[in-house]
C-alpha cells in the first residue's frame, strides 16, 4: 500500500483519536479530515471541533454531523424487523453503528478527494473488521489506516508521552487509565475490558451508565404502548414520532425502569471470547414490542422462516457484513415479511423487565372464532384434525413398521 | 378402524377424563385401563385411583406412576441442551410432556394386551397431535381414540348431563365453567381460553398460579449457583441433586421471585393462533444458566450451529415430532456439542428476572490472555487482523469493482 | 360444506375429467364451467371444447386458454432462479404447474360467479394438496370438490360403467388400463404407477416419451449458448426469445440428445414414498446453464445463502405452498440475488448429459488478475493469507488447548 | 514465531517440494522429516524415498505410507454419507484429503520431536488453509511453515536457479512450465491454472487424465450394483470389498465410461473465484448410488434435514474445518441418519453419465401397498387427505381473509 495523501479520520475528539490525528500527520505527512458523528452517544460535539482546530485541521476539513435519524431509520429499524440477537442475547448496538460511520467516511473521502480513511479501533476487536469491510465494500480502492495495528505506542505511558510531546491536551481524568472501555450510541452503551475481564467476577455497579439499578427502579410498573407500521415503530402512547425520537423516548422509559442490562461472554469474529456489559433500554423494549405485534400479524410460515434465518442475519451484522449481498438478500426477505406487521403493543416495564401484556391490530391473523373453547359455529371442523394427524403420522408408522421388521 | 377392545386411557381423575372413561365403556363396550402420571403437576394421585375404582376399573388396570425423574432426565434436560424456544419465547412446557405420556400409554397397552389408547385432548389443539404422533411412532398398529373429536357432548351442559346420568361425581367447583383452562407439570403451568381469549386484554392476576407477582416478590435479589456437567444441571449452590430435584428447587426459587411469566400469542400446528399464559420459573432460570455456561465453554462454530438449528428443533417438539428421525438426528448434533458444557453459573433472581452475573469452568475457552487490553505477551499478533480483514474483504471489493464497471 | 351451485372444473377433455364433469352435474345438480389450459402438454385443445359441448356445457362456460407464456414467465423462471431441486434431483415439473391452474380456476370462478372449483387429482397424491392450498390461499371462501376422494367409483370397471351409463364417449385405447399414469407440461413429462410401482424394477423403455434414448441420441455433441439477464434466459445462440419459446427450443435440443431423464423415489407430502420417471430436457439444460452463469456472477456470500435456503424453497413448491408468505419471502431473497446474473453460458449436449463448458459476462466477478499462477502485479498479497488463517485458527487452538488441559 | 528446529514436510518427491526441502534446510538450518503419502494419486513412492535420501534426509526421518484405506474409510465415506457437494457440484476431492495429511504430519511431529510442519501450498489457494487449520486444531502449539508465502523464489526461473544451485535433480519435463496444475488422489484428479484460467475458454482435451472422453466411451451401457450398509458402500456386484478397493473399482468403471467430469468456477475461501476441471469417476457413481439407496431407506424428515444442512457441511470441508466442533456435530447428525441406509442400487454407466435405475432393500420404507393406483385394502384412507389439506390451508385462509379485510 502506498502512503496515503489525505485521510478521513473517524474522530471523537477524545484523547485517543486526537493522538491518532497527530500520528497520521507526523507518520504519513498527510492532510487529515475529521469526521465526528452524533450517533446519540450523549456527548457534546463542539469540543471536537475546537480540538480539531487546535490540532491544525482546516475548518473545511472538519465534518461534524448529527446522524441519529439516519442511524435509527436506515440501520437500527431494518435490523429490528428481524428481531436480531447475536448468540441469543446481544442486540448488536455497537455492530450496527459501524457501517454508518464507514459509509460517511467513504462519502467524505469522495467529497474531499481523500484517498484513505482511518479509525481508532484496535487489532483485537470486531470494530476494525466492521469499519474496514464496510469501507472496502463501498469503495474497493480506498486505503484504510488502523493506527493501533501499526504504531509502536503500545502502552498507556507511550501514548501519554506522545500526547505531551505533541501538545495534545490531556484531560485530568484521562491521566489514569479508565477501569473499563465504553462505546455508546442511541441504541446502547457497551462496556468491556479491565475490571470486566474476568467473567467469573460480577460487574461492579459503577459500570452501568444508562439504566438505573433494577433495585432502585420505581416500585410501580409503567405501561407503554408502541404502534408499528410495516414493522417499524411509528408512535408511542398514540403520539406519532420519528425514528430517533422514538428510540430516545424508549431509552428514557426503559432506562428509568432498569430495563435492558446484559452481562455476556460472546464470540468475537477474530476468534476469541470477550465479556461485555450492555445496556440497551429502548432496544429491549422495542424488541419485545416487535415480537408482540408479529405474534398476531405474522403467520407461522413467515414467522418460522424469519426465526430460522435470524441467527445468520445477526452474525452477518456482528461480523461487519452489513454491506454484503447476503445481508441485503436477507433484508429483502425480512422486509417482505413486514407488510402487515402493523398494530399496537402494550408493554409493562418494571424493575428490569419489559413484557408484552396486550396487542391489537387491524392486520391481526388471530381468530377468536377459530380458537375459542366455545361453540365456533362451524369455523373449524374438529374431524379435520384426524386426517391431518393420520397423514403426518404415516411416515412415522412406516418407519416403525420397518424398524420392527428389520429387528424382528 | 375397527372398534377397540381394550383401551389405555390417559386419566387425570378429573371430571373430563372421568366422563371419557365412562363414554369409552358405554360407546365401545371395551375394557378400560387407566394411566395416571405424576409429572409434577402438583395434584394428589390417590383420588384418581379411587375414582377409577368407583367407575368400575379393575385394580390391575389402574396404573398410577411417578414419572417426574424420567420426565426431567429424558425429556426436559435433553431439550434444554438445545436452549429450545418456540417462536423465540415459549419454553415448550406442555409439548415436552406429551411424548412421555404416550410412551407409557403404548407400553401399558403392550403389557395389558390393549389394542387402543385414548386421550382427553380436543380437536383444536396441539396436544392431540403430540399424543397421537408419538403413539403411532412407537406402535404403528395402535388405535387412538380421541373422544372430543368423536362424541356429541359438545357443550358443558351435555357433559354434565352425561356425568349425572352415569353417576360420575361432580366436584362443586366444576359445576360452573372454569374461567380458563390449565395444564401443569414440573416444567410449567399453562393457562388458556375463556378470559384469556382476547389478546388485547391483559391477563387477570388470578390466572397466575405458580409464580408470585413480580411486584410482590422480595425486595432483595437472591443469587443461585447452578453447576452443569455435559450440558445438564447437576448441582445447586454446590449441592449435587437429581434432575427432578433440581427442577423442583429452581421452581421454588424462580416462583418466589416472580420469574418465568410469559404472555404469548403462538401459532398452533393445526393452523390457528392461540394465546397462552405460561409460567416456567425453574425452566427460565435453567435456560439462562445454560446459556451462561455455554458462553464460556462452547466455541463460536459449535454455538452458532446450535443457534441455527434450534428453531427447527423447537418446532419439531412443539408439533409433536419428539419420536421422529429428524428430532433424534438434531439431538445427536446437540448432545455432541455438550461434551465440555460443564461449569458453574451464578444467576441473580429479582422481581421477575433471572440474569447471569458470573460463570466459571475448568472447560472454559475464555482466554483473558488473548482478550486483555493489557500487554498480552505475544498471545495475539494484531497484524494478523490485517490479512484476516483483507481476505474477508476481497470478494466485497470484487463486487464493488464489478458494480462500478457495469454501471459506469 | 353446503352443496356447490356452480363449479369451475379443471378439465382436460380426457375420460377421467369427463366422468367428473358428469358426476358433478348429477351428484350436485350444479352448473359446470370447464377450464382447459394449454400448459405445453402437447395435446390439441379443440377436442376438449367439443367434448364439453357434448356434455352439455354452455359455450360461455367453456374456457380454453394458452397459458404457456405465463407458466414459464411467472412460475418456471422464478423457480429456476433458485436452482430448485426437490430431494436433490427433482426439477418440480408437475408441482410448479398446479398453482397456475388453481389461480385461473379461482379467477374464472370470480368471473362466472361460481362458488366452487373441482379437480381430478386423487386422494393419495401431492396434486390435490397443491390445487387446494393454492385455491384456498387465493380465495378463502371457495369450495373445493375432489371427486376422487368423494365418490364410489373406486375401480376402473365402475368408472367405465358410469361413463357408458352417461353417454360419455370412451376412446378405444382407454378401455384397457394404461400401464402407467402421465402428467405433462412445457417443463416436463412425469410417469408413475402400475408398471413403475416396484422401484427395484427398471423402467421399461416405452415409458419415456419426450427424450430419445441416450443410446440412440446423436453420436456428435451439440453446443448451445444460453444468454441470461437478471437470472432469466433471454436468448439462445444469440437470438432473443420469449420465455416459452426458449423452453420449447431447449426441450427440442435436450430431448434430441436424451438429456433430462430421472428415475426417482421421492417422498410425497402426504407421507408415502412414490416412484416417478421424469423427463425434463429443457429444464435440465436450463438449470445447468443457470448454475454456470451464477458461477461467475454471484459471489460466495450470495451463492452460499441461496444454496442453504434452496431445499426449503423446493420443498415449499413441492408441497403446494407457492402462494404462501414464506415462498414469497424466499422469492424476494432469491430475486434480490439475481440483479447481476447476466451473461452467456455454453452447454454441451451429448448422449444424456448437458455440461457447462464455457461462460462469460460483463458482470463477471472472476478475476484472472487475482487467481493467476503468474505474477499478479500486487493484486493479491500472499502474506494476507497468514493472518487470515491464524485468526480462523484461533478458536480451534483455544479448543485444542482446553481439551488437552481437561484431559491432562 | 521463533525459528523451527525440526520440521515435518509434506513431501511428494517432486521438484517443488524438493526445493522446499532444501530451502528449509538452508533457510532455517533445521532438521527435516519427510512424509510422503500414497493417497491413490497413482504415482510410485519409491522415487520419493531415493530423492529424500539424496537430499540428505536420514532414513529414520523418511516416512512413506499407504494411507488409502484410512483416507476412504475415515474421510471419504463419512463425507459421502452427507451427499456433500460444494456449490451444488463439486465433490470435494482435494478438500477431503488435506486433513488426513495434516493429521499424519502432526502425529509424525509428535513421534519425531519436531516442532513444526511444512507444506507446499501457495498463498492464494484453499489448501494452505486446510493444511494449517487442521494442524492447529490437532496441535495448537505446532509451527506451520508455508514457504510459498515466505520465500523470494517467486518465478519459475528463480526456482530452477535455486534447484540448480542446490543440486536438486530436475526432470526434463519440468524444465518448461506445465500448462496447468494437477492434484490427484483416490477420489479425484483436479486441474487448474494456466490454460484453464479463462472460464470462457473450453478446457482442452488433454487436460483430462482419469476419464475417457464420453465420445470415446463404450457404445453400450454397463450396469453396476453397489451395496450399502449404514450409509457406506460395502460390496460391488455382490462382492464384498474394503473401502479403498471399492473406490478403486468404481474409478475404473466410471473412468471407462467417461463419468464424473466437471468444469467449475468456484469460490475459494480466500475470497477469489477460480476455475477447476475435476474428474471424480468413482465418487460420482458413489454419490448417485448413495442417493438411490437413501431414496428408499430414509424418510422425508431425515432426508430433508440432511439436505438442509448439507451445504454448510460441504462448505466446512471446503474451507478446511474438518477438525472443528461444528463439522463433528454435523457428522453426528448425519451418521445418526444412516442407521438404516442399507441395501443395493443398480447404476447405469453410459457415455459420461451414471444413473440409478433400480434399488432394493430390507430396510425400505417404500410401501407399494400405500402408493398403489390399485385397491389398497384400506392401507390408506383418501378421506384423511381432506383434513390434512384443510388444516394445512387454515393459516393461508386466515391470511387471505385478513388481506381482503385490510385492503377492502
Amino acid at each position: 500500500m502506498s502512503a496515503p495523501k489525505k485521510v478521513v479520520l473517524a474522530y471523537s475528539g477524545g484523547l485517543d483519536t486526537s493522538i491518532i490525528l497527530k500520528w497520521l500527520q507526523t507518520e504519513y505527512r498527510c492532510e487529515v479530515v475529521t469526521f465526528t458523528a452524533d450517533l446519540g452517544q450523549g456527548e457534546e460535539l463542539d469540543p471536537a471541533r475546537k480540538k480539531a482546530e487546535l490540532l491544525g485541521i482546516k475548518p473545511e476539513n472538519i465534518y461534524i454531523e448529527d446522524v441519529r435519524e439516519e442511524f435509527v431509520r436506515d440501520f437500527v429499524f431494518p435490523m429490528f424487523r428481524a428481531n436480531a440477537l447475536y448468540e441469543g442475547l446481544y442486540l448488536l448496538g455497537t455492530s450496527i453503528a459501524r457501517p454508518l460511520i464507514s459509509k460517511r467516511l467513504v462519502e467524505i473521502a469522495a467529497e474531499t478527494g481523500a484517498d484513505a480513511v482511518a479509525h481508532g479501533a484496535t487489532g483485537k476487536g470486531n470494530d476494525q473488521v466492521r469499519f474496514e469491510l464496510s469501507a472496502y465494500a463501498l469503495n474497493p480502492n480506498i486505503k484504510v489506516i488502523a493506527p493501533w495495528r501499526e504504531w509502536t505506542l503500545t502502552s498507556r505511558t507511550k501514548l501519554l508521552e506522545f500526547a505531551e510531546a505533541n501538545q495534545i491536551p490531556i484531560a485530568k481524568d484521562k491521566r489514569g487509565e479508565a477501569p473499563f472501555s465504553v462505546d455508546a450510541n442511541l441504541l446502547h452503551t457497551s462496556s468491556e475490558g479491565k475490571v470486566l475481564e474476568n467473567p467469573a467476577d460480577e460487574a461492579p455497579d459503577y459500570v452501568y451508565q444508562r439504566t438505573v439499578h433494577p433495585e432502585e427502579a420505581p416500585d410501580k410498573p409503567e405501561m407503554v404502548e408502541i404502534t408499528f407500521e410495516k414493522g417499524d415503530a411509528v408512535a408511542i402512547d398514540g403520539e406519532a414520532m420519528g425514528p430517533s425520537e422514538i428510540l430516545t423516548l424508549l431509552n428514557e422509559l426503559g432506562g428509568k425502569h432498569g430495563v435492558g442490562r446484559l452481562d455476556l461472554v460472546e464470540n468475537r469474529f477474530v476468534g476469541m471470547k470477550s465479556r461485555g456489559i450492555y445496556e440497551t433500554p429502548g432496544g429491549t423494549v422495542l424488541l419485545e414490542a416487535h415480537r408482540g405485534i408479529e405474534q398476531i400479524t405474522l403467520d407461522s410460515g413467515a414467522g418460522h422462516l424469519k426465526d430460522s434465518i435470524m441467527p445468520r442475519y445477526a452474525e452477518l451484522i456482528y461480523n461487519g457484513f452489513w454491506f454484503s449481498p447476503e445481508r441485503e438478500m436477507l433484508q429483502a426477505l425480512i422486509d417482505k415479511s413486514q407488510e402487515h406487521v402493523s398494530g399496537t403493543v402494550r408493554v409493562k416495564l418494571f424493575k428490569g423487565s419489559a413484557r408484552t401484556v396486550a396487542r391489537w391490530s387491524e392486520h391481526s391473523l388471530y381468530s377468536e372464532k377459530h380458537v375459542t373453547f366455545e361453540e365456533d359455529a362451524g369455523a373449524y371442523d374438529q374431524k379435520d384434525a384426524e386426517g391431518f394427524i393420520r397423514l403426518n403420522a404415516l411416515r412415522l408408522k412406516l418407519i416403525a413398521t420397518r424398524n420392527a421388521r428389520v429387528k424382528g
